[in-house]
């Protein structure tokens, strides 16, 4: 199986966690169709919350659903790391110039990047070497609006294409849900957690189940360098993240702990 | 529903990503049985590779399989993040002293740490603020011999109790599957990535499938600071860390990128 390719233009691969068949990762497409050769490889069906899940009890399948010009769709069984680990196998015979991944329906800032499906394929890519982008809109809404995304998706393609990423480091961009922005802030991942709230209920025949909900609660709402200050204060948010989860400064502290019985 | 505990012993949540029938689970718990009081939330079948994912679109159940004297075990349908966000909210009346995951059939060293449900639910306790461990043995064999991982595990829980952990950091302890260990490293993640290679098959129907296969691509096996050159040479690795993915060193470098047109 192949898909279209050419030398001469950019090989761009898109996923996302919503599934092929959501509005995000189409309007994704139409704002930077001129900008490369396409590749969509995407779920059958939605995958929030699968995070860097993969694959590894079940068979993958890869299907192409359309191609027309310089755009071709896929969709596969898997998740958004299985999307980019087996297009990047079996799909091409050389690696993408850039993954994209989304424009989630939902923000993916703070701490959400850990759960995130749509983070996780573009922590995949920048584990294998590809400058990678997870692009996410502050409204679940399957209808919403995404035409002012348009202007900072081609922005931030145009550049990465272009000047590449640090070694290690995909970015992830949050677009509020708001017709006029006030600009971008480069900022660091807000501090907090999702509270652990479960909807309790009994099925019909006497047995408990619960349904995940929950809010963010951030412990820095007033701190200016995050990411979620940036999205409540109406400017796009761009979080450089990194693939490596050690905690250097940390690394002497254990080390010291561990030094004594 | 409520798991027995006392204000007087710590409270120790243990889960994993081999899900409740796991030897690593039952040996882990026999190694620490003695330090406190112990309640098991585990997945009712294997869940490997399901990275810090949780379950969105399907209700959670819970169930007390086995309870006696200070250990309680529970069964759930979700992935290892769904055992501690649930059991957090349903079973406790206050936070555990100590999380574990593990002990895991396979080593999750490296970039692994990235699609690891046992480091998931570790990041996922740390997250929360519980000081948390994930522990994993070098050996996929559902019958590996765990008795030298014994003295690190109750080391490394003895000192995390007393001391805890940095914020937002917890540990990732990998023990190689060979009898005589040479002592201890903490070390970071090295760097690498896992090939993408699928197995590529035709069904009985004539249609294409394809089974994750691959290897780790260790980029720098000869560096002494990496957890993969301890794990080679014979001592366990552990690695501090972070739940924040915020490429700090980078910010400086994406806010030039943005800062021209």
């Amino acid at each position: 199986m192949e898909a279209p390719m050419s030398e001469k233009r950019p090989l761009i691969l898109i996923t996302n966690d919503d599934g092929i068949e959501a509005k995000g990762v189409h309007e994704l497409v139409k704002m930077i169709e001129d900008l490369g050769d396409i590749v969509v490889v995407a779920p059958d069906s939605p995958r929030s919350g699968q995070s860097s899940a993969l694959s590894v009890g079940i068979p993958l399948r890869l299907t192409l659903v359309e191609h027309h010009g310089n755009i071709s769709f896929y969709r596969t069984n898997g998740t958004p790391v299985d999307c980019v680990k087996l297009s990047i196998n079996q799909l091409f015979d050389r690696r993408p110039d850039l993954l994209l991944s989304g424009i989630n329906h939902g923000s993916n800032s703070g701490v959400s990047i850990v759960y995130s499906g749509t983070m996780g394929a573009a922590l995949e890519g920048c584990i294998i070497g590809i400058p990678s982008i997870g692009f996410s809109l502050g409204s679940h809404d399957p209808n919403a609006d995404f035409s002012h995304c348009r202007e900072i998706v081609r922005e931030s393609c145009r550049k990465v294409l272009e000047n590449g990423l640090p070694r290690s480091v995909c970015l992830n961009i949050n677009i509020p849900a708001i017709p006029h922005l006030k600009g971008i802030r480069v900022c660091r991942q807000a501090q907090g957690y999702w509270t652990e709230e479960y909807d309790h209920r009994i099925d019909p025949h006497g047995k408990d189940y619960y349904w995940l909900t929950g809010h963010f609660m951030n412990l820095e709402p007033e701190n200016e360098e995050t990411d979620e200050w940036a999205l409540a204060h109406g400017y796009i948010s761009i979080v450089p993240c990194t693939c490596d989860q050690t905690a250097y400064p940390e690394i002497p502290v254990i080390q010291e702990l561990f030094a004594t019985k």
